[in-house]
């Protein structure tokens, strides 16, 4: 029950965080309030929305419940009313809710495609998914390729993060400790990388 | 019944309007014949087939039903053939027509949301996204980002006309009074914001 | 029983060259390790997953069943450790594998479909985004506009593989001669365009 409320809380931080990434980036690329809060909603969502189609869990959370939506449209709005103390908050500081947002998405999307009897290494895919598919719909809609295919260890903490939930989970672990220790590799992983600029090899 | 068959007729109708703007945006992009097919179809039935997939309607009408691609193909044939016609129509015919389409797609997709008891904000984007999703997987395809997202009253118009169709039948108006109204309020905003140049805020 | 194995060992084949098809348009785009293994997983699977999202036979095949990720991320995986040698490989090669995956995902998304009670059109549709959705999302990825829209005949050979299965399977013939069939006629075709350099019609 208590981690049911905190699996929530940490869910709709995550939208919060999000949402406003996205509107952040709407406002930068000179889109307008409609494009501001499409791309908060995409952003905040697009992932558990892709995840949920894919898993069979369909009409998509995002679609069914309203607050999650409205959430993602209320951050989107006070980003684009407040646009100047977002702007010039200390970057660090949103890396590091990035990292928040990415770690809770990517344990709990593997949680739940796992609640959906999808296989263990098709469940780490789907929490990477409800992860990083926001900000790919984002890249793509701004017709750019999406960064995490290019550079940084971003997806890939995502994936471990999924991991470890799915692993602990085989090991009969209970939910809300594989809930946690996945959260906690995918920050440290994300937030390591950041630190010390760790890239994935590629073809030189 | 006989309401049924307007919703059919307009449908089908819309279905038309917007596959002849999609074999007409394939052909100015330089596709080839099968390039304006698909975009005939894409534009005419991708924001059905996004909304049927996204409430757990699948599959969805336009996979379902062989007269809706058929119509689509039929029409975005006509267009490549006689091209020169087409690009030769006066604009504002176009855009009347366009604004017709869209009337028609916001309402009925707000409407068949309803149907599959999704709740009211939801169904409202449900009708923004069955009136604008061709559009912009049409601006995906041709690698620019969504008209949509940057200028004009497009996606807005939409909004208001699947949100008078949500309250309508909250009020427990009869459905076709509903598809009416909305209808009339997205097509009368849509023209007002060409005529007068609205445009949505953006921050400066 | 036979015909079963024969189309599984086709689709896997079909999985791990469409996979090489990817992780080589990743390593050619300068993405990283992460780029190219997600490219190798949606070039082999994209287009079946759509397919199935599209029909309703969700989880997709590649969502459900583990093995094809992983023969993807195989496949991509000694990709990305023996660039030098795939890229030194004769066109020629390449273009008689890829018409042989493109030949084996048209006939069996095309049957698939039609088990799944879909009409005779969009069955053949389907077949088509079988063989071609996949290349078409890794287009988008790399922002690009998708090639099967603007040159060759390529979606059009899988349209007629497509269609050929459909008309057998109409006609009764056996799925396995309906299959063989279809496979043949996309293959030849796309061969001989690419022998010939047809082309589709377009506006000049």
């Amino acid at each position: 029950m208590v981690r049911k409320h905190v699996v929530l809380a940490g869910d709709l931080a995550g939208t919060v965080v999000f949402a406003i990434e996205g509107a952040s980036a709407a406002i930068q690329a000179g889109l307008d309030l409609l494009g501001v809060l499409v791309l908060s909603f995409i952003v905040a969502l697009g992932g558990g929305v892709v995840r949920d189609v894919l898993i069979g869990a369909t009409p998509p959370n995002a679609i069914r419940d309203w607050r999650y939506p409205l959430l993602a449209f209320a951050a989107g709005l006070l980003t684009f009313a407040f646009h100047a103390p977002v702007a010039a908050a200390p970057p660090m500081l949103l890396i590091t809710l990035d990292a928040a947002g990415l770690a809770i998405f990517a344990a709990t999307g593997a949680e739940k495609a796992i609640d959906y009897a999808i296989t263990p290494l098709n469940a780490i895919l789907m929490g990477a998914v409800t992860g990083c598919g926001g900000g790919v719909i984002r890249d793509l809609l701004l017709t750019r390729t999406p960064l995490i295919l290019m550079a940084d260890i971003y997806a890939t903490a995502a994936l471990l993060g999924a991991a470890v939930v799915v692993v602990c989970r085989r090991l009969n672990w209970p939910p809300a400790v594989a809930t946690a220790l996945g959260c906690l590799v995918c920050f440290v992983v994300r937030m390591a990388a950041v630190q010390f600029h760790w890239q994935l090899p590629r073809v030189a």
